[in-house]
């Protein structure tokens, strides 16, 4: 990337709402420029050139008008319907401003099929184009009648030959197909006329409804982008980076949140580019968007919203109060390097207890600040005390707070704290915080992800799904290449109706130990309220892993959940809610199990679910 | 089908909860068995002993236990171990008193290729579950990695040639994988252990997915289901018909009345099939469950729940008042064919006006009552008063209460009305309801879909997808063969969260005139209320349609919406919403054309959206 950033752009598709609510959201985000979507202009009051200059009042160049559709034809007659009918998008494009329409290759019954015959029909189209100081973006839709590979769309425009006619390139439409992106290099950066950016989970279905339906943003699928876009830049395209993305869920979800989901993603995506093999025009260390995320030192504390009754709790799981905050009413619990503060200011009302913030040692918390600021999810304000250390704090988007912090640092958070003079609790074997685990809000799943991948610069370890006792579940997992932050996200598959008691999974944080059997029988011993497990979850498991008859009577007798995989095991104890949503875990593994307990979710998901109706019984 | 109807079965899998919520919801809806999928019982604290009792004290019998999974093995020791958990899982069905077992084929690595050497294998098995009395169902998964047609299963079922060992048939692996079901007639009746039914909607996706997620109960998708279980039924299948259905939706959707929609779905099934060409076992013209829908004549009329301003609306479009209720607030209109009462007891606080109630000729109320108290439709209890006439009232799964009837009757509805003496409104040239137009419960979409087919005996005539302001709409159309019932439903293709402002789109009545462009204009002159169109929808019509320049000024005068395909044209002027959910729509259409308004939706949808903003703006 040159150091001059493109310009960014953002097509209307991605975004909920009419035409209005869309070039708002897109202008609140920071977008340069927008595709507008023929349907959104149509379904719009005002008047092509009112439109044009609420974009520029809005400070958005109309980057794109799109699509004209099925143009090329084998009926003469059909054919000169179809530049009647490019005249009149010429116009609207007239009152909007717009000089660029994107073209899309023909799925009709008569697309024209030969090379030739179709290159003198988009020369034809080019010259009316031209005529009105306009370009046309000829594209090759992967479900193209004819067309439906980028390199058979530029076939047929270096046979048109003319100079209102270009490429436009959508990264869907080639990685969909598995085509090379390397060869776009070769093709003449002046003819690439335009270019659109999506990603994609990898996912097996007709590629129409994968492209209409699951598009996501660079950085929350599976498609390697940069290695699209480096060529893209080598070839010397110099036009905006543009996302088009049709997703399900962006669809109706706010659009300036999606829209500065979507700026999140190119900015990455350029970053990412810039450190792109193939190289792309530029990209030097001192470029700021080239700046990779600090390393992580693993989680420096977990803040939970609870009442005092978790202290108690904590004490009994081997945890010492080891020191009061100076103004705040936040105790801190420590045990081995797991450390965990308690805001005795008590859950939020709505919620009960909750994960309220995670603190992440940093080797650069002031970089990792910029960065959190460059990819739009700038630092918050704080409210510090005499004497607080200032930590960078950004919201993730399910509103947990993030600390990014040094803890040895002579202005650490940890000189917040006034030691306890009281004795130590003897530990259970505790020693780190292994993982937190967070349940998303149904519109915020994706945005999620790429929050942590890009902002903290984590990778994604496992990405899946699950059937549990009140629905489907989505979960994906993401860690630091060390495993010293691991992050687990899930969301309900569908967004969950009335029925289904505890709309929301629990939070939790899961505590590593290397003796889940030790750890759990001094905690329980200690009067931690341990989560019953079936009887019959232990006899399959009998069954499934033939492990020894005194192993099992241990298990059932604390509860253990038992997962095997090729890499070794994750043993897991958990205990009840702990007020609200909130549990906490006690994990072992052995090998290189890189789970986070999600084949036995659905069993613990019931467990929670009777023993909050045992609890607080339901009316009859 | 014998007049004996074959036991209704459930698979817990096609319902959301813990194992107690599904064996509550089946015996609630009057199944007689169930499948219990193991990982429900794994789940659940009570043991196998316990939940067999509790299932008997329901009325269940435990017909199959499912699944036992990649049973064969190339390796002998892994084979070994295998029929070890084969062993754990009989002590399970002991314990629940179930005496067949579900074997999928495999899909390990390790899956035996030959038939000679499965054969074997599942002769050993078979041995095993012979000594404990239980029997084993082999199926062939759509994915299994060496047998996954129903005849590749067979094949080995048939070499092993074991008594305990038989054949589990599931129409979704059949169907899906296009077999034709017609040669399973000749399989030996004692050798089809059980049937598992499912249905789906075509879609293009790979069939694990496509399974999964998405299959429907018979009735709800595409699949010839008759055509499946006739030949079974041929062959002398004696087991029970059971349901195993994986829908994202229905896996977190209220479980009772999944499982009345479940119940509903097989008895249409077993009258379908006593229709079905190949006749199965019986089936006469006297047998209740064979007695097709009565005839429907069209609407009698649509009771809508709204303030007395709607009939000032109604005069205006050209209904007169000819009837006021005996002893409700209900006023009757009528013009032509189309009769709208006004319930002016005024609509519900919740939702302002609504439809209410959709009332249909029948050729015999009588027989269409008791039809639908067979699909467990049962009529509501009505509360008439001296001289009323006695409706069968039904409620649709939405709520919208469905009314058979016969207006020519000496006890016709139409008595309940007197007279009204005033001057008749020149009508306009409305001659009839042309459909309703009712939007879902996001749950309910499926299930009134069901409802329609089966308890109204409707087709479905299209079935589609848009993209509306605020998220992707799903939408389906059905009707009688004559189209004198049309009824639209609508649903968001995910449920709505909090952006987005009305939440749910209105419900509507569209009445057919000849020339709507005379309706709208005499409409607009007595002064109703017309949704204005952009002028970007009518500009980019004239360039679609090629109209002349006076046809498109008198559309843009009057809002003229116009979509065109090649059976012909269907025009349509909607009012604004007339409180709350409520609007209708004029409607014109030529030639065959079969539409109910779905492409220009959008538009009507953010014409909509502004005309309510504008009356009451929100908060800045």
């Amino acid at each position: 990337m040159s150091p001059e950033v493109p310009r960014l752009a953002l097509a209307t598709v991605c975004l909920s709402g009419t035409l209005e609510d869309k070039l708002a959201a897109a202008a609140t985000a920071g977008f340069g420029g927008v595709e507008i979507f023929a349907p959104d202009l149509v379904a719009d009051p005002l008047p092509p050139a009112a439109i044009g200059e609420r974009c520029r009042d809005l400070g958005l160049s109309v980057d794109l008008y799109q699509p004209l559709r099925d143009i090329d034809s084998t009926d003469p007659d059909r054919f000169a319907a179809n530049l009647r009918r490019a005249e009149a998008t010429f116009d609207v494009m007239a009152g909007l401003g717009a000089d660029t329409v994107l073209v899309c290759s023909s799925v009709a019954p008569d697309a024209v099929a030969g090379t030739d015959r179709l290159a003198a029909q988009l020369h034809t189209l080019a010259g009316r184009a031209q005529d009105r100081g306009i370009r046309i973006a000829y594209e090759a839709l992967a479900w193209g009648r004819h067309v439906d590979t980028w390199d058979a769309s530029w076939a047929a425009v270096a046979a048109a030959d003319h100079p209102a006619l270009g490429l436009c390139l959508d990264s869907f439409h080639v990685l969909a197909r598995g085509s090379d992106p390397a060869p776009i290099a070769g093709v003449p950066g002046d003819k690439l006329f335009f270019l659109q950016l999506a990603d994609a989970r990898e996912l097996s279905m007709d590629v129409l409804s994968w492209s209409r339906h699951h598009r996501l943003f660079p950085g929350q699928g599976g498609f390697d982008l940069p290695a699209f876009l480096a060529p893209v830049l080598a070839a010397g395209y110099s036009g905006p980076l543009s996302l088009e993305v049709f997703n399900d869920v962006f669809r109706q979800a706010d659009p300036v949140r999606t829209a500065v989901d979507a700026r999140r993603s190119l900015i990455a995506l350029a970053e990412a580019t810039a450190h792109h093999g193939t190289g792309g025009t530029g990209g030097t260390g001192t470029d700021p968007v080239a700046t990779p995320a600090p390393r992580l030192g693993g989680p420096a504390f977990v803040e939970l919203a609870a009442g005092p009754e978790l202290g108690r709790v904590l004490r009994a799981l081997g945890f010492s109060r080891t020191g009061v905050h100076r103004t705040k009413q936040v105790e801190r619990y420590r045990q081995g390097d797991a450390t965990l503060l308690v805001n005795a200011a008590g859950p939020h009302p709505g919620t009960g207890s909750a994960v309220a913030a995670i603190a992440l040692d940093s080797a650069d918390p002031t970089a990792s600040a910029r960065r959190a600021a460059r990819l739009c999810a700038p630092p918050l304000p704080r409210a510090t005390g005499p004497g607080e250390a200032d930590l960078a704090e950004i919201s993730a988007p399910d509103g947990t707070s993030v600390f990014l912090c040094r803890t040895d640092s002579p202005t650490s958070w940890a000189h917040d704290f006034v030691t306890v003079d009281e004795p130590p609790v003897p530990g259970t074997g505790i020693h780190a915080i292994d993982h937190i685990g967070l349940t998303q809000p149904y519109d915020a799943f994706d945005e999620a992800v790429l929050f942590h991948r890009t902002v903290l610069g984590l990778g994604t370890v496992a990405d899946g799904e699950y059937a549990a006792p009140f629905g489907l579940v989505r979960s994906r997992a993401l860690a630091d290449d060390a495993r010293r932050v691991r992050i687990a996200l899930t969301v309900s598959l569908l967004r969950r109706g009335e029925w289904g008691p505890g709309v929301a999974d629990p939070q939790y944080v899961a505590l590593a130990c290397d003796d889940v059997l030790a750890t759990a029988a001094a905690a329980r011993d200690a009067g931690v309220p341990l989560l019953p497990v079936p009887g019959n979850y232990h006899d399959d498991l009998a069954a499934r892993l033939d492990l020894p008859g005194p192993t099992i009577s241990a298990y059932r007798d604390l509860g253990v959940l038992h997962e095997r995989n090729a890499g070794g095991d994750y043993l897991q104890v958990c205990t009840e809610l702990l007020g609200g949503r909130l549990f906490l875990a006690l994990v072992q593994r052995t090998g290189t199990h890189d789970g986070h307990g999600w084949t036995d979710a659905p069993v613990r998901m019931a467990a929670h679910r009777r023993s909050r109706l045992a609890r607080s019984p339901a009316p009859s």
